[in-house]
């Protein structure tokens, strides 16, 4: 009998720590051997000449998400497992959504069914959409089933949470030992400005990025790491726009406060003048692709991003997967058309194409090296998650989740390989170089050359214990522990 | 007939722009004459050995605010310009009053009848406490009339605004040419964690400062600032309590922003530690005295003030004269016994004390040059308010307002030598070298060795029109003038 | 008689601390009175509709130089006080030259004739070429005389001192009471720079921007302040080029050292690019017109000085005077043509454009208040050379030093406007509004509508008593007075 | 035949890169596999209940230098190799000296020789210490033979660069492609400063620390980044001291420089109170066993440190393993007693107490997890010297380098434990928790139980290919290569 279930071999092996040459024996769906010469194995991929990478690890992708109407976002676990593998990931976080008056324990159920469709693996993030005593209640018993990071946001009129619903959640995971993620926009100066913005007749997508400029974000930014700061909790400030931004980040850190950052590929190759595209069909409205919260900036704002990626302030890389089609029914068109950019639905979908970006415009344009572009992408995001050692690097006990790449494979985005529910991808047209060739996901090959095979329902949930980067630094005001006294 | 009506002989004269020994000569209230050798005058002042300053202004004083409940700050007109007199301050700005539901004629016309009891010259600043459409709309009609500062709360039960709030009168002053100051402490942060304190038993006085760390006051110092610079409109951060949040100033003014910043003598010379100081008498409430808010800090954060105050992020120091008696019926003593810190009413006087502490704790000790002390009591605040070149300086066409000082006269601080309605002043016993030994408004003397002779009513009221340093920037995120179409 | 000499009546009178309406009183050539309708006078100048400033103090002129080859520059201080007066200045302080080998009393024997020969009042700053003991022995006594500023270079071959010579100096300054102005870029670099460019073929004038881009400026200007701080003396940046540099002294000031800066028009309307102007007749050489140390930068270094300038952490505005002329036998034109960059005589002329740009470019432009104007050209280098109050404001005591000054003059700036010795202005067609019609030195009128009519020699030197600005902060490493053990 | 020379089964392996349970399989010295359970080896250890770290890498050593005058440091390779496996060190780079007049080649030669006699691998780095023509000329060659870092130093009499010599060194190091390491204090103020110490009389150990304070090593620090960026080459600082100087490097990273810091566990563990200690026997010199440079500073300067290790500026841990004996014929007492602190030789020894120390003061006391301990300690440095994977990993084709070390062992670190020729440390006495019991180089079990048995002459040079963290950033003031054109 073979030892191993499946054998790579002679691949660059990006372990998440360097690279190095090597075979990789997967036995039960984990790495259990790493070597030379690895003895025989039921199955054999060849990856001479190409690289092998952990699977992406996405921890931020909105799938599958219902709404207190009853609509549920267009890409379900089927399709955006499907799109995940086709660009290299095999993991993700996603977000129980939240809402008013529902109850985290029914929203949990539901979504635990519609997640356990899909094959990718998955993370729970816990949207706490409202700070009252019964839901605040009810976060210790999903921390306690691994959902070990509660969402805000600072922002949108159904979800935002004033600041004392942030600290209260902030308290609570505290009290649980989660991580808090947090959507930093100002929620007043938004609304406030939009209405003065429709009020002057400029409605058009591309007023969308005049409704929230930098200084919202960055408001928003200094005010939830000061009220983490209170009650020293640890937190992850979710897509940074721009090094303006990033810099109440780096200063908190040199601070020694355990703030942390993320970004996304839209604020590093789109900007806000794609909002005011046009085209034939579409009118005005073909801008609606490019909408999503914080807005895109403009190529000082790229630049200073990648430049604040090498250095190290924002650390990981996710897609914010998210949004609608442009031409159904609810789509992103339709709403444009009628209305104006408030009413056109956020979000732009890149849960497959956030691999193939970041490796074509980081790693071959020479901007990031292969070690920079594996630590954003997948080692950095599976331990901030703590889905470390199990997810984001290619270890001896680690899930054998690979991505094989192509660094030389030339391909020019297109909709239909990014293989997702939704009707359109911002990214389309855009040339990259460097491409997944093949999906492993728990020792099981899950995507060649494009296409996907796995069973639907084969997705694992992934609990997250307790681990170090969410533990509190200690440092209190007075030594006096707020959450400790208040609910 | 005699040429001037007064003439201030001998004296080393601070015109707000260095000093110069010459005589003063005043007509009709007024400065009209500057020169080595005046002419005759109808009465003369020997100020022969003595300094001559601008008097005192104080652009930050609590006088007889009536509350909603009809109560009535203790300091009245007539006793706080017995006060301001005999401390060498000359002109207040104070606090037409702003409460839910009232309008702001009303609170206008009582508050004018009120001031006009007084000896004092006296500019308003309008609070508001709400940001109501109507609220909104009487703004501009009392700006006309000369009250160019608008005042707004960021935290307290009663009178804080949310951001809209704090937005839609930023807006409004952009609109009329007005000034902003503000008040920054995180309204959410401080109830949640007073709310804690009380529930882990901490009530005494000294947990005041435990319930607003030095962070809330940061972090509305910064969402202040950008919010202002969201709208572009000029604005004062009141009463910093370290250099830590001046900080955040700084930053604002290096990036352009027209953002000044204030502090008080209670941060200067008071800690956190005073408010656990306890007396036979009182019990553990003596530190009530100390109670103001933001809280005094540290010793080192009072040395890092000093160190702002000379670098000149910092350019006004006012007294924030403010509080309540401690033995009255509802004295800080009474509410203190009974209850617990949040019970106890905040602010300490300091109207006489602040001219005597900063003399003597910044030039006596070597801390600041006397130019830097005249700037930053009279011709600082005196600038900022649109109050000059009438008000803060000795000049050609500036009323006639004077501080003689003796830069020797050692004095130990007591609440009769304050000649206020509080029964108490923090300072007690303080040792200060450099006294105001007689006090000259419009020409006459009002204080003569601690003696107020002025009458009643003689006081006047001091509009302000449009000035430069309240012009906005010009510089607007996308160009875009939100005031221009928001409410 | 009359009581006055001269009255200067009706205007609106910059005192240096904001306006007011008077007439001046002068007598023996200082302000004695000021005051609304002064009594008669010998002398009256109308100065309705005008304005009235403090005559300018231009701290920073270099005027008939003496080099150790005998070579002397062109500008005498006949020609550079006709300039001077041309354009509103009154008072300059200029440089005792220093080279290595001279003595310095044989230097300030020979200076104080020649300047004795101008209609300028002048102070003296004492180049400090080399920090030999014999030198170093010889500073108190010129100190002693007045000449209050010690001034180094940090590059350039012949003058420029290492970090042990500048420490020296510091130190001798500590010890007699001396503020030191700084000269601040890096000299190895500069010249290994220079070498390289010049081996790659690069030698047309505006590569001379290239041979010291801002780094090198940076560089030696956070070393200047460092070495200061170790020795706690108060130091002056001169000509600082750009906000870049500008934040390493914004941080010294943060940190409560006594650090100012200067910067001059040319690096507020010039750029790197006026270096690359060519002509009919001069061919490439046209650009060394621009040519000065440091290089003029770009369009965003001007922007973010005029911000830095409103903001204060620049408070001095300098012409540096200088250079030669562009078609004599020494001048520009002449070394440019034979050979480089290097060869071709750095600094330009401006001691007459000085205060019209500014103005101009400030005032009229909305850039500036009046009052900052005001500060930053005559006020405030008045204060930190140690003249005031005797020059640099308006006010009973000063010296009766006046520029009449018309707002809403335009004048075309040519190379006669600018009366001088130097045969170009690199201002020459730049459009101004405001110009000086009148100026008044000590009381005398000494320029109206452009004929400038002093008495040769009628200049003053202007010796500095010891004042505030240069004691040290008392704050030394380890309470260790290195200047007190260190010659 | 066996399949591995060397297994070492269940222990909890730090691969660099997180945390596995594996054993690890090591043939001709290399891992040839990590596995969950691998086959039989000639050898196995057991390292159950244990850590299993990559060997430690001091990239930063002085080992058996010689000086000019023919002394030799008292640490040879071979006690060297002995303390460091004693403290679970397999790898340092460590320093072909260099002084004036000398040949790099005859130094390379000599030194070259002397380090083959140890047991530890080990690199170079070339000390530069005058950059003649004929040493920038001989640079080239030993770079390519590996020895990919140049070593300046900005003090010391005999070695520091002046400003060209460094930038012709920055520059060589351009076109060679090797990193320049640099020792950042200012030589001309401690110089300085030292003789007004010694004329103030103030000559014991202490007032080392008193003769650099932490001024003159930012200043350097800033100058040395400076130039850098001036031409665009990589460097690491070492040994910073506080976190006031790891400023200068975060604010350069932040502008996207490629520079590293490095600091020491002196910096974390001593203070210059330690200079002052004295005892029985020694007198007033014990002091000097503290001594380095820079000086270790105060408590506050400890806490910033461990804040700026966590944070990530600083990414190196190094020994600066130095100095000299106490009692014998050149050391530290007789140079004390004898002199002055000038005279005392500077330098601590560390090899085998750095990582000892970082573990209990870091990992055991919280401070850092062990991932950091291990990335600070050896991945790190292995990867910014060009070693990865090669060193600091364990990783398949790494080198078998182990540290097999005990979390909960306890020991009081004595001289003895040290196994060094320097007859103290400076760490006597400490009690530390965590420590090695087993050290691997190459697959070869050379220390266990404190006992070590390599050969003599077994240890390995290090060569050193070009690498990605060498290659400038492309970004060039002007766009202009000085070092292309400049020697």
């Amino acid at each position: 009998m073979a030892e191993f279930d499946l054998a790579v071999r002679g691949g660059l092996v990006a372990t998440g720590c360097g690279t190095t040459r090597c075979d990789i024996g997967v036995k039960d769906g984990r790495v259990v051997a790493l070597g030379e010469r690895l003895a025989d194995a039921a199955r054999t991929v060849d990856a001479g000449g190409l690289l092998v990478l952990p699977g992406g690890v996405d921890s931020h992708c909105h799938i599958e998400q219902p709404d207190p109407d009853g609509t549920v976002y267009e890409e379900t676990f089927l399709t955006g497992s499907r799109s995940a593998f086709a660009g290299g990931t095999t993991s993700v976080v996603c977000f129980v959504p939240g809402w008013k008056g529902a109850s985290l324990a029914e929203r949990v159920a539901d979504y635990e069914k519609r997640a356990a469709t899909g094959m990718l693996d998955y993370g729970f993030h816990l949207v706490i959409a409202e700070a009252t005593d019964a839901t605040i209640a009810e976060i210790p018993q999903f921390v306690a089933r691994g959902m070990r990071s509660l969402k805000v946001f600072l922002t949108y009129d159904d979800v935002h949470l004033d600041d004392r619903g942030y600290l209260r959640v902030l308290a609570a995971a505290r009290r649980t030992g989660a991580l808090v993620t947090v959507h930093c926009e100002n929620y007043d100066a938004i609304k406030w400005r939009t209405e003065a913005l429709l009020a002057a007749g400029l409605t058009e997508p591309r007023y969308h990025a005049w409704s929230r400029p930098v200084v919202v974000e960055r408001e928003a930014t200094h005010r939830a790491i000061a009220l983490a700061e209170l009650v020293d909790q640890p937190i992850q400030i979710f897509h940074v726009s721009c090094a303006e931004v990033a810099e109440e980040i780096a200063r908190a850190q040199w601070r020694g406060l355990k703030v942390w950052g993320e970004t996304c590929p839209q604020y590093l190759v789109l900007t806000a003048d794609d909002m005011a595209r046009t085209s034939g069909r579409d009118g005005s409205f073909e801008g609606a692709k490019f909408m999503c919260s914080p807005s895109p900036r403009d190529a000082a704002a790229q630049e200073g991003l990648w430049r604040v990626l090498r250095q190290g302030t924002l650390d990981v890389v996710s897609s914010d997967h998210s949004g609608w089609s442009f031409h159904n029914d609810r789509g992103k068109a339709k709403h444009g058309r009628d209305a104006n950019f408030r009413a056109i639905p956020n979000g732009v979908p890149g849960v497959a194409a956030r691999l193939p970006i970041m490796f074509s415009e980081g790693v071959s344009k020479g901007r990031l090296s292969l070690d920079q572009f594996v630590a954003l992408t997948s080692t950095n995001p599976a331990r901030l998650m703590g889905l470390a050692p199990r997810k984001g690097v290619i270890q001896v006990g680690s899930d054998a989740d690979l991505a094989i790449w192509d660094p030389q494979k030339r391909v020019t985005l297109t909709n239909a390989l990014m293989q997702q529910a939704i009707d359109y991808t911002p990214y389309e047209g855009m040339e990259v170089t460097g491409w997944p060739v093949m999906t492993v996901r728990r020792g099981e090959l899950v995507m060649r050359d494009g296409v996907v095979t796995a069973e639907p329902g084969s997705g694992r949930y992934l609990p997250r214990a307790p681990y170090d980067l969410i533990r509190p630094t200690g440092r209190l005001p007075n030594g006096f522990d707020t959450a400790a006294h208040a609910g």
